[in-house]
């Protein structure tokens, strides 16, 4: 599908969670060494973990234990060791600093790796936010974690994707009362310029973005508040004269069912849960989390750690599937965009 | 399924959309005349008309011309006349003054017979609110009407019910910055006793409410905001300590999944877009509007005038029956409360 093979960092995400048995399962699922060199980043002792519970052996696997040794000539499937004193002491199920750490060292050396330019996306199996904060994580999520690793100032966002679906937000996790101060007009050009530049590095030629209202009825000319004429409407106008396939702003509550019928391709919510309302029950338990803005493709899938069912090989594969297809159809749109 | 039959209003709509042939529709199904007696209140000229669409005969409908004349011993159908000079002329498929006039005739002329006691529910087909407003009505919607008619100031609300799912609101058509303030324990609390209150009238024996978070992740313990901590849940625990079958404030987000698997019955959350994103996409254009907190109830289908297909008899007729089908229950259940 590329004329360039890309590299692709997976991380195992928690210990105690279904990371591993996934990561395991994917790297023993039809195809998936083909698209890509895949350099796995852990402890070698929670990978044998992975194996036992999906009852899967990956015997192509080549153990290296310094990143200088990375050469896929020999086959596209490499792990690079990170060793975590008392790691296959954790518990299935529960939350560990040594979990959370473990996430957070294979979460930097990929991102290392990626500065370096020798991996070209990443993929991370669920990671467990107590657990990261149990091992010091001063940030709220990866993506703190990776906009201050990169040390970028500009737009980065999360973007949602269920079924084809994208959503990315202007605003996330801040208060409701505080949204409306945070709506200017360069923050939704910002994030209309995200959605199109990473919808295409997904492989969209022309992404049909749509941008929602933020008052009820989009605000009816200004009965329902003002926003929509002075900030959404404009920056909207301004990203079409800059050739961007962007509309709005359309009502919330009416423009989900547009999206589900396959009218657009993104959706540019102005805060967080006029998005994850419908994407939540559009299915996005078995989409994918992109992370966007950064200087490469980082996807998840969109579930979390699972400790309920850690380890019993109960664990849907198709959400960890799309995060790797993802990861890299945009590693690749993107070497080829360089060469 | 009631010991006493109620009387049911249905008011025609407007005449140029598809309610006339949807009313002939409803009139001429199995079971209809079996559960009430019903007064349609509206110009003789466009019953026909929707006759004609529907190519139905509606022969057991007696009509008078005087309210003072409804008496049901000859039969469960009586059409109360109202003339509107002019109306035959009006075309399918665009607004008119006169088609607006007709609608406020019909709702006015229904609000006083339930006040005199006459009617015991109302159920109205699409208004079509530039009409309305072309003929002179004030007020922004039937439910502004209906509130001043019975000098009401207590807190009265639309429900959204899509499959067996009920929404109502705290706040509703108001700018988003207006909201927080808004968000007082008095008012979140009226909203949860009116659900309660709603419910039960529809038949649920114990509803089981559910109340929305304002913030994502519901404020995170005030990380992300604080209406939470300050009067959502204060409002919970006090309708809780009153017997109300209510928890919450859950994330409005996941709160959803879980109204749809069946876990709740209804769901009150604080704005407008809340509900609206959700209750659409579950399916709420089949669904049925309630105006809850007034008298007598009142119904709706939940789609609009659908001017586009008027006259062609293509109109789907489950919402309408749907909502025929709540009227009566809710007006039975009334009655036997009373009795």
């Amino acid at each position: 599908m590329s004329l360039t093979q890309p590299t692709v960092a997976i991380l195992q995400g928690d210990p105690a969670g279904i990371g591993p048995e996934l990561l395991v399962k994917l790297l023993g699922a039809s195809g998936v060494l083909d698209q890509a060199n895949v350099l796995v980043i852990g402890d070698p002792a929670i990978f044998r973990r992975g194996e036992q519970a999906a009852g899967i052996r990956i015997d192509s696997m080549r153990h290296i234990g310094d990143s200088r040794d990375i050469d896929f000539a020999a086959g596209p499937l490499l792990h690079l060791d990170l060793h975590f004193e008392g790691i296959e002491d954790t518990a299935l199920g529960e939350v560990s600093a040594i979990g959370g750490r473990s996430s957070i060292g294979a979460l930097q050396m990929s991102l290392e790796l990626a500065r370096s330019a020798v991996v070209d996306a990443v993929v991370f199996m669920p990671f467990n936010k107590a657990s990261m904060h149990m091992g010091g994580n001063e940030f709220t999520d990866e993506m703190g974690f990776a906009k201050r690793f990169f040390g970028l100032t500009g737009e980065v966002s999360e973007f949602n994707v269920a079924h084809g679906m994208w959503n990315g937000r202007v605003t996330s996790h801040v208060a409701m009362k505080d949204v409306p101060a945070l709506l200017t007009r360069q923050r939704i050009e910002e994030s209309i310029a995200l959605a199109d530049r990473t919808l295409r590095l997904a492989g969209y030629a022309r992404p049909r973005i749509v941008v929602a209202a933020y008052n009820p009825h989009a605000g009816d000319n200004g009965l329902m508040g003002r926003e929509e004429l002075d900030v959404i409407a404009p920056a909207v106008q301004a990203m079409q004269a800059r050739h961007v396939e962007v509309t709005g702003p359309l009502p919330a509550d009416t423009l989900w069912l547009k999206v589900r019928s396959g009218e657009y391709d993104a959706v540019v919510t102005m805060y967080h849960d006029q998005g994850q309302i419908a994407i939540k029950l559009l299915g996005f338990d078995q989409g994918v989390s992109v992370l966007a803005g950064l200087p490469i493709p980082i996807t998840t899938p969109a579930h979390g750690t699972a400790f309920d069912i850690a380890g019993q090989n109960k664990a849907n594969l198709a959400p960890t599937r799309n995060a790797f297809d993802m990861a890299v159809d945009m590693a690749a749109q993107r070497l080829q965009g360089q060469s």
